[in-house]
C-alpha cells in the first residue's frame, strides 16, 4: 500500500512539532531517476508551496516530495515563497538532489508562517528515516482532520501503482486541502506523466465533493521511476492509475467531515460532457440535496432545482424540464418531465441519483456526502 | 405597509386548503389601469406559473397577481401549465380582466399538482374579500417556512411604494421560493417598469443568500398605477423602489432558516463589477465561511480561499494574492497580501467582511446568514 508499494521508492513520516501532536512531516523519494508531474488547485489564492512546486516542475523532473501538515503556508506573502523554497532546498541537500527536483506540499492553517525552525531539522530526520517500509508513516504524517489514513495499491502487468491521500472537507482551523501522492515503478516517457494524470484526476479527485470548497493548496503528484522494468503498456498503466486515483478519492469522500451517507450522482444525456459535469457538481454541492441525504428523505424536487441552476458559460447548463427523467435509488420518480408517484427507499448509507436529460451524449458522475450536524460542529464549534 | 399602501390597490389573503393550515392564497389587483413587469428565476427547471406569467407579460400589462403557497406547481409537466393558466383565467373572470392581465406565482412542494378543486373556489372568495386593508392578509398568505411576514413601505414626493415578500431558505418539504410583489401609485410609462425593476432587484434580491440555492419559482413583480397623480420624478421613484426592495431582501436574510448571524460582504477593487459580484456571492455561499460565522470565529483564511475560487467565465475571477486587503469587523487582518496579526471581534450577531482586491473599479456587496445546526435540522429532520 501507499507510496512505497512500487519498487524503488522510499518514504518516511515524522513529528517535527508543526502540529501540537502527531506526525506532521512526510518525505517521499525515488531511489532511481524518475519522471513525474503534478496538478494543482485552480484557486486564485494559491499557496506558496503550490507556486514553488509549479515552478520546479517547469525546471526539472521531480524526484522527491515533501509534505507538511499543520500550516498551509497560504496568504503568507513573499515570506511564504522563501520558506517553501528553503524547505525544498534543505530536502534537496539531504537527498543529494537539485532544489528544483523537490516538490513541496502543505496543508493546514492559512495565514500563519511555516515554522522553519522546526521544519528544517525535521527534514534531516525525515531523510535519515527514509525506507521502503515508510509508506504508512508518510500517509499518517499528511493527515489533518482526517479520521483515517488513505492509501491505495493496484497492479498492472509487471508494475505497481501506489498512493496516499488526505482530505476530509475542512480542518481546524482552516482548510482541509486535498493532497495525493501517487508513485509507480512503471516507466513513463518524460512528459507523459501529465497526460496520464489529467484524465485520472478529472474522473476521481475532480469528481468528488465534501463541501464544494476548493482549497488554496490542493495538489496531486505522480512520480514514475520505471524500476519494475515492465514492458510498455500505456493503456494498462492508464487503467491502473485511474483505479488508484478513484480508490483514494472514494476514501476522501467516505471520510468526509460528518459524512453519514454517500451518494453517487450520475448525469447522462446532457448537451455536452462539460454540462453533464457542471450539473452533477451542482447537485453534489447543493446544501438542500445534502441535508435531504442526511435526513434520509428522497426530496427529489431539490435534485431537479439544483440541476436547473448549474453554472455554465455565464448562465445555466441546458436542461429541458419536459425531457428530464430521474431515478432515485433505482425508482423512476420522474419520466420525461412527468412525476410518477411512488416513494424511493432511502434508509441506507448510500444513495444513487440518476438524471437523464435527453438532450445529447454528455455524461458525468460525482461522488458526494451528506451535510450533517457533525459537519457544522466540526467547522463551527472547535473553539467552544 | 404591504401591497395596499399605495393608492388604488386592493388585496386579500385567504385559506383555501392547499396547506394543512393557515392562509395560502393571496390576490393583489390595481383598481385603475396599471403598467408593470416581473423578473423570474433563471433556473432551467422553471415552474409552470413562471412560464405562464412570462407569457402573459409579453401579451398585456399586468393588472393583478395571484400567489398560492403550499404547492410550487413545478416539475408538473403539461398539466402544470394548464393548471396555472386555469388559475389566471378564473381570477380574471372574477376581476373582469383578460386572462393575460393576471400573473400567477406559486411556492411550495415540487412535483405535486396544484389542487385546482381548492384553488378555483378560493379565488372567488379572494376576489370577494379584496380590500384596501387586505395587504397584511396577503403578506401572510404567501408565507411557507417563513417565521414572520415581510412587508415594506417608502414614500417619495407625492407617491408611495409598498411591497410584500416571502422566502427563508428551504421549506417543508421542498423549495423556499423567494417571491415579492411591489406596488406603487407612481405613474410609470408603459415599458418603464422593467428598466426600474432590474437594477433594484440586482442590488437587493439578487444580492442576498441564505443557502445559495436558486428556486424553480423565484419571482419579483412590480405594478404601477399612477393613482397618486404625483409629478414625474423617475430618479426619486428609482431611489424609493430600491429602498423597498432592499428592505424586503434584508428581511428575507434576517429570517433565513436557522440564521443567528447576519454578514455583509463587501468587495471592492475587482477587475470588473461582474467579478466583484461573483466573488461576493462565492464568499456569501461558502459553507466554510458560513459555519465560521455560526461559530463566531474570524476564520478569515476561509474568506480568502472562497474569494480565490469564484466562478467566472469558465474559470475563476481575477485575484492577485499579493494585492488583497481584508478587513474583518473593521480590523485589517491582511494588507496587500501580508497577514497583520491581531484577532477581530466576532461575538456579535452581525459581521462585516470587506475585501479590497486592488485590481480595478469593480465593487459589489452581498448579504448572507450563517450555516447553523438549525439550518440542517429544518432541512433534514422534518420527517423524524
Amino acid at each position: 500500500m501507499s507510496v512505497t508499494a512500487a519498487q524503488g521508492f522510499a518514504a518516511s513520516g515524522i513529528a517535527c512539532g508543526i502540529r501540537r501532536q502527531g506526525l506532521d512531516l512526510a518525505l517521499v523519494r525515488s531511489r532511481v531517476p524518475a519522471t513525474g508531474s503534478g496538478l494543482f488547485t485552480a484557486n486564485r489564492m494559491q499557496a506558496a508551496p503550490v507556486t514553488i512546486s509549479r515552478e520546479h516542475l517547469g525546471l526539472a523532473e521531480p524526484q522527491a516530495v515533501v509534505v507538511n501538515a499543520g500550516v498551509a503556508n497560504a496568504a503568507t506573502g513573499q515570506r511564504g515563497e522563501l520558506d517553501a523554497r528553503a524547505t525544498a532546498a534543505e530536502a534537496a541537500r539531504h537527498l543529494d538532489l537539485a532544489t528544483e527536483e523537490v516538490l513541496v506540499l502543505s496543508t493546514g492553517v492559512i495565514g500563519a508562517p511555516l515554522p522553519l525552525a522546526r521544519v528544517l531539522p525535521g527534514l534531516a530526520r525525515a531523510a535519515a528515516e527514509l525506507g521502503e517500509d515508510g509508506g504508512d508513516a508518510a500517509a499518517r504524517a499528511i493527515l489533518t482532520t482526517d479520521t483515517r489514513t488513505k492509501t491505495a495499491l493496484a497492479r498492472g502487468p509487471g508494475f505497481t501503482v501506489g498512493g496516499m491521500a488526505k482530505g476530509s472537507g475542512m480542518i481546524h482551523p482552516n482548510l482541509a486541502t486535498m493532497l495525493a501522492v501517487v508513485t509507480t515503478d512503471y516507466a513513463l516517457a518524460p512528459g507523459a506523466a501529465l497526460e496520464h494524470l489529467r484524465p485520472a484526476v478529472e474522473e476521481s479527485f475532480n469528481s468528488i465533493s465534501v463541501d464544494g470548497e476548493c482549497s488554496t493548496n490542493d495538489a496531486v503528484v505522480l512520480l514514475a521511476n520505471g524500476a519494475a522494468g515492465a514492458p510498455r503498456d500505456d493503456d494498462a498503466f492508464a487503467r491502473v492509475l485511474r483505479e488508484v486515483c478513484a480508490n483514494l478519492a472514494g476514501q476522501i469522500v467516505a471520510d468526509g467531515e460528518g459524512a453519514t451517507v454517500l451518494a453517487e450522482i450520475s448525469v447522462t444525456g446532457a448537451a455536452s460532457a462539460g454540462e453533464a459535469k457542471a450539473i452533477a457538481r451542482r447537485i453534489a454541492t447543493s446544501p438542500l440535496v445534502k441535508t435531504a441525504l442526511f435526513g434520509h428523505d428522497a426530496n427529489w424536487g431539490r435534485v431537479l432545482a439544483a440541476a436547473g441552476s448549474a453554472p455554465w458559460n455565464g448562465g445555466y447548463a441546458h436542461l429541458d424540464p419536459a425531457r428530464v427523467t430521474l431515478r432515485y435509488n433505482g425508482l423512476t420518480v420522474l419520466a420525461a418531465g412527468r412525476p410518477q408517484g411512488g416513494e424511493p427507499e432511502v434508509s441506507g448509507a448510500s444513495c444513487a441519483i440518476e438524471l437523464e436529460l435527453g438532450l445529447g451524449e454528455g455524461s458525468a458522475s460525482y461522488l458526494t456526502s451528506d451535510l450533517s450536524y457533525e459537519y457544522v460542529r466540526i467547522n463551527a464549534d472547535y473553539r467552544s
